[in-house]
């Protein structure tokens, strides 16, 4: 490539013009092996290119819709489009083609809104906390138990920490959930929680723990959400309060899939320690609002509590989830940790930060983190790091 | 509906029109939670639908685009075509819509042809032997190791048996590996080697054993076929001889990681028995070729091996392998047990039927399975279940 460099705003258009080539632009590590786009560039801008050659339209749609960009049309039937710098982290995507959305062939699929959808990880130096270090490290089992409450042979994720199999040790349980229209192998395949829990308990940082996924959108029998459609979503902005299908009352039966069946499956099958004060309940957006039903619930069951962006609204300190919250002084004594967190940019920082003042004003002890970030699991793995030293200490 | 028979080829019509409400049509065990679409009739049929409002011709790639269908487009912006009727057993697809061949969102995804594709299930009364039933379950490890050849942390994933954690018992291992384009996950995923063994345990027709599926695509610089292309398979006769780069001497790096690093990984980490008359190696399509010849060129390692319609073409028993054929009194006092299967209908069967032919005159002692199918998991799946019988006896 020949450049003649006559001013410095010409260099600057040039060298917008030539990202691929002179930045050093790396297939993104959530691609499929040998996939070489999504590519990153050096300013964390994002190039994304897919085939359709006979295609009139084709967008990308960042964050699963909240963030739109037209593709173009290249001469060998690809398309492309290079984003804005995007935020560190792992963002959802998905492709849409003459309106047909679904997933880039290019990536990785990972399962959000009760579907197979594309994501990419956006390195940078905070990233380290989850990588997979040269450190000892942990399994992640897929196990099947039966559950009474359902009738049905379950699936669920089981975080077990290194040296497990090669000691007789027992361990505290860490029960962990995703989000609306995700499943039990998030907190693993998009959370890392493994290489997250395997580089703190390196460091001596945190205890080493059980953690254990199950399947929360049971008995969540909310509708999904309209599929994302180009153009839509800057016009409708995002809801600022927790849809009426969030509400926790709708959480019974999984309430008793975690606290008939599978506790007593998980102390029965693997080197727990079998009481309330080695046992933590914590979750995100709706899995963090079913901590807080499960966990007040269950309160002979769980010492320690964490909510992530939770999508409930606590309105009265003496009266919600049954009253469990109203005498502050044995919650307090009750509760070793009751964890709660919520990003700036989260449509749900309205009702989480209420929510947390009314605890305050009731006396109800807990940790409260207001960070930076949006409703993404960027913001969730930060949490789980924050959270778990905080547990069986 | 209002229906007026007035003869038999009329009721016929109607009938073929109205499948979906006449015939109990179910949603495919393979959708994500919710899906409706793909739809399973009696007939064993499949409706597939998915919405792509402005598109101009969208297609259904079934085995990848080994037949496709065109989808119709009704007045809602939703596609639709229902196929013949389906084999039972497990089939990859995907959709183009305008030339952008990508997965179904009706689907759960799985991991083939190096990216992410759809799958449906067609079960059937010979789907018993995979499915997860009422019998003690054992666990789906993922771990990671570090591997001196490759230089990294790699994943496998590791099948224990019902019952591992509560004894102390130690345990024979069967290696066991994909094909092309596929990695460490589809043996589980796809393949179900987990509810095949348990079923077989608790029928007492298989010793429990641990398997370990490793990426076998390590080091296996073949270039991705070309994408499929609709119209194009049909006039594209499937290759009858086995492609170059399928061809053994490709498997250097793989044989290191698999003999060098995890085996001991395995015996160090796992209470196995670490000896070759409790260790099997086996795979399917390119994984049979690699079990081959990387299980010949270890026969102190391995004392059983398994090629499920495997990649290879035996030419010369004498020269082939490094020679290690050419003692057939050797070899068949080594190996207790050599399995060599491939469907009727594989594209491999010509080479692998003349490979069978050749170790037969030179004496090889071999199990052959000449069985109906074509190059599919439904096939392999019940290659495992003949196979694993016959292991550690």
């Amino acid at each position: 490539m020949k450049v003649r460099i006559e001013q410095g705003l010409v260099i600057m258009l040039i060298c917008t013009s030539c990202w691929g080539q002179a930045d050093n632009a790396r297939p993104a590590p959530t691609n499929v092996p040998g996939a070489e786009f999504p590519k990153l560039h050096s300013d964390r801008s994002a190039t994304f290119r897919v085939q359709a050659d006979n295609a009139q339209k084709v967008q990308l749609l960042m964050e699963l819709g909240q963030s739109t960009y037209d593709m173009v049309k290249g001469t060998d039937g690809f398309w492309e489009v290079t984003t804005k710098p995007v935020l560190p982290g792992f963002h959802y995507y998905l492709v849409s083609t003459d309106g047909f959305v679904s997933a880039d062939p290019g990536s990785r699929t990972f399962f959000a809104a009760r579907k197979e959808v594309s994501g990419i990880e956006v390195p940078a130096p905070e990233s380290e906390f989850f990588a997979a270090k040269d450190v000892p490290h942990g399994s992640v089992r897929t196990e099947w138990y039966f559950s009474k409450a359902t009738g049905e042979w379950r699936r669920i994720f089981v975080y077990t920490p290194p040296g497990y199999d090669q000691s007789s040790e027992r361990y505290p349980v860490l029960y962990l959930q995703h989000g609306w229209g995700e499943d039990e192998a998030a907190w693993s395949h998009q959370g890392k929680e493994n290489f997250i829990l395997d580089n703190l308990i390196a460091a001596q940082k945190a205890k080493p723990m059980i953690i254990v996924n199950e399947n929360g959108m049971t008995g969540v029998n909310f509708q999904p959400p309209p599929p994302p459609r180009p153009g839509s979503a800057p016009s409708s902005p995002p809801p600022r309060s927790i849809p009426d299908s969030f509400k926790e009352e709708r959480y019974t039966l999984f309430d008793s899939v975690i606290s008939t069946d599978l506790i007593p499956f998980m102390d029965g099958h693997f080197r727990t320690i079998p009481d309330r004060e080695h046992r933590a309940l914590a979750g995100l957006s709706m899995g963090g609002a079913q901590a807080f039903r499960i966990g007040l619930n269950h309160l002979n069951q769980f010492a320690y509590l964490g909510a992530f962006s939770p999508a409930l609204s606590i309105t009265d300190a003496a009266k919600d989830y049954n009253g469990a919250l109203a005498d502050s002084a044995k919650v307090n004594q009750q509760l070793r940790l009751l964890w709660m967190g919520v990003g700036s940019d989260d449509f749900l920082l309205g009702p989480v930060r209420g929510s947390h003042e009314i605890l305050e004003k009731a006396g109800i002890k807990h940790m409260w983190v207001e960070s930076s970030g949006a409703h993404v699991w960027t913001v969730w793995r930060k949490y789980l790091a924050d959270f778990a030293p905080g547990l069986f200490q």
